[in-house]
């Protein structure tokens, strides 16, 4: 429990809360949505709570600089719809994007559905302003396209969970918006000929904008709610999305579905229009399918390299049925990046521990598989006690000293594991 | 004149070799293939340079997940080439391609004709292996295209021009060869509509993989060597190239072609295969040619927002009348990404201090625009005393603080502006 909730609505108001903040030595935790799933915007040293939603005004769509400016509340789905107005994209695309913010999303890098082709929210960031501990304000990059004038300190804030400063604006860098797409649902016989599937795409020469797994389990919760159009015998389905002008979509559609007969689907349903959004809904029928099985789930992104998710999930699985708790694989396969979902119930006796036993198991299968302990969410406070099993002493000491340079006093967002 | 250079062949000489050097304060300073045009492998204060040319082993290229490992004396054409045998490509595409190195493009974030669809050299860096002063390895990232734990050391040394440390080892992300391009040469009548038709192409939901601008003083000197397929009363011109499946691009080029109508360019020429190769020859015959004005070149990498080109061109130009050197702008548009070649003869009294009074009027116009004294090339030597028009007081003092968190003895390439 923080000892106060700040809602400031400018960066004047952050200089303020920072410049007495610091003197005082009061930790500050920056919030946005909350949805970073690891705890990271809790206050475990309690101080101040800052949300910045109320800091949620886009301050400008140039579709000749190919700029967005914005605070850091906007959400991200109104960003990008915003952006579509003008026939402007804003790739980065969280699961999360109707219910996270922008700024949210930079503190945390996030990653989403079409990072295999766009990349990740780093690699949107042009400019960003930033409130210091002690009421410096920092103006790092802005409208040009490339810079490279002194250390990248602008994207050392991007993932920095708010460990270094308030982020107060934004500058991302905007794409044309692409015509047309098109999504394909392959499902397949066994997990070995989906790993070999999407290996067939990439070899075809093609990269989709996304490229999701979803496992026996994921298929068999989202039916609970009714009909999907993947084959009843699939242990486990691909979902492509593919995007440019209308001739190039068209084209790469019919070469996505040659290549994969290769690999002999059980079911391949293209989906256009409405019928691309239907294709969708089963993947956005996961998370809440997914409370059908138990009411509780220890959710993990854990990232290998591309040619080790088979053996993730494999173990995955069979960590589950050891220990007879459900676990669901689903997710960014195309970035090697796996949601797990230990699903238990916490009311149970054991099952919580079970759960993080399974946890644990995973984390450290994806390190020796030359991964990491999370792709996407960060380590926040659910993962700070492994972040040593992942990064050397000397990495943890560099980013402390780092951080320091920024936050003397040590008042930015305490006690989340580096 | 450095009191020595080191040629190490592998990891250990280069730790070593910083652990000496870091007990005897002696200032060191890495060296590829010393491209990077402002003097940032020049050992100031003396000291030891250290050669990286001998690390140039490819150790892995991996088609399944898609990353490449290698040392950081690899040429880059050589390390592309080798990725195309594989139907893989590594984007990053400096015009010096075929004498940078990988680690060289990674200690300076180099950017390149491809970076306005596919980023800059920092967009593709999973995994960076360091030796700091004191001889400490640092193995930050690897093969996983997505993590987000702990603050991103491994892309702070990008760009960092081996100020932090020393890259000893590389892994970089990869995608699939696209299997088709496709480039188009476009003369206009005049600048504004030079401009004018790149944003037409962007408006018309098109994003090139290269976007290159000439002027008219360009155009000029490259008909010096011959002919080339502009029309002679061209003031600028543009060269664009799509890439993507044979389908996809063939409608590209389509739209490319009737958006630029709008403009009415006066001349249009489509490229492909060996006649792709010839409208090249034009942008290659810009450096070569140059030299036929004025034997000396004072050469810069501006960057303004995409919106200000025109003004910063226009600026270049009567800067040059005013001034009477020729004064050469070409280069990556699509970035807001100008190159000026400020042609002067060294041996004629008062042409070098004419050609800096330019130069100076440019980097300042380029901040009033909003944009950068270096897009591309770093500030090294040459920019060094023009860092802190750029940079805030606060900006500068993070950078040296952290810079001393990785190098407490200040021996990494000293004196160099920040
Ligand atoms: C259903 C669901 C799906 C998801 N899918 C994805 C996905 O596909 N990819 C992915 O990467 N993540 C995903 N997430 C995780 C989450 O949405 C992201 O981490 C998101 O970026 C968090 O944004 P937020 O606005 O909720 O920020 P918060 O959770 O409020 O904050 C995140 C961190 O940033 C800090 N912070 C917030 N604002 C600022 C600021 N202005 N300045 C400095 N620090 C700040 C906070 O202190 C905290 O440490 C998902 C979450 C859910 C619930
Ligand atoms: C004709 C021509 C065209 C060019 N076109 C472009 C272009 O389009 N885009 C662009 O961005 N640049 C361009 N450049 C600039 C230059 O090629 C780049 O800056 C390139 O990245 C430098 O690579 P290099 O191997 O020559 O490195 P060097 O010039 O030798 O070194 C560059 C810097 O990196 C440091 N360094 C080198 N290796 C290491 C290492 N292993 N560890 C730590 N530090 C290291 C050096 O100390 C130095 O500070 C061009 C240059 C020329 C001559």
């Amino acid at each position: 429990m923080p000892l106060a909730v700040v809602r400031p609505e400018n960066r004047e108001h952050l200089v303020e809360l920072l410049r007495w903040a610091d003197a005082e030595r009061m930790p500050v935790t920056g919030r946005a949505r909350a949805t970073n799933q690891v705890g990271s915007a809790v206050p475990v040293h309690g101080g101040v709570v800052v949300s910045l939603l109320r800091m949620n005004a886009i301050l400008d769509i140039d579709d000749r600089d190919f700029v967005a400016v914005l605070q850091p509340g906007v959400v991200t789905a109104d960003l990008q719809a915003a952006c579509a107005r003008q026939k402007l994209f804003y790739p980065p695309d969280p699961a999360s994007v109707k219910t996270s913010t922008v700024g949210g999303n930079i503190a945390t890098c996030a990653g989403g559905l079409r990072a295999v082709k766009y990349g990740v929210t780093r690699d949107w960031v042009l400019g960003l302003e930033a409130v210091l501990p002690g009421g410096r304000v920092l103006n790092m990059g802005g409208r040009s396209h490339k810079d490279v004038v002194g250390l990248d300190l602008k994207r050392l804030f991007v993932g920095s969970n708010g460990k270094l400063g308030l982020i107060s604006e934004v500058t991302v860098k905007l794409i044309p918006l692409p015509e047309a797409a098109a999504s394909v649902l392959v499902g397949f016989a066994d997990l070995a000929s989906c790993m070999d599937g999407a290996m067939a795409v990439f070899h075809a020469g093609l990269l989709p904008s996304a490229c999701e797994f979803m496992d026996e389990t994921v298929l068999s919760v989202v039916r609970l709610s009714g009909d999907i159009p993947v084959a009843p015998e699939a242990k486990g389905a691909l979902l492509f999305k593919l995007d440019g002008t209308q001739e190039g979509v068209d084209a790469e559609v019919r070469r996505l579905v040659a290549a994969l007969k290769t690999v002999r689907p059980v079911s391949v349903e293209v989906g256009v229009g409405a019928a691309e959004e239907a294709i969708w809904d089963v993947r956005r029928g996961i998370s809440p399918g997914s409370y059908k099985l138990k009411p509780n789930k220890v959710s993990e992104d854990l990232s290998v390299p591309r040619s080790q998710v088979l053996r993730l999930v494999e173990s995955a699985q069979e960590l589950g049925r050891t220990h007879g708790l459900p676990v669901l694989c689903y997710g960014h396969l195309g970035d090697g990046n796996i949601h797990t979902n230990i699903m238990h119930d916490a009311s149970v006796q054991g099952e919580v521990e079970t759960a993080h036993v399974i946890k644990e198991a995973l984390f450290r299968l994806a390190l020796e598989l030359g991964g990491t302990i999370s792709g996407e969410h960060g380590t926040g406070l659910s993962k700070a006690s492994f972040v040593g099993e992942q990064l050397s002493a000397d990495e943890m000491q560099l980013m402390a000293d780092i951080k320091a340079v920024f936050d003397p006093n040590s008042i930015m967002n305490p006690g989340k594991g580096w």
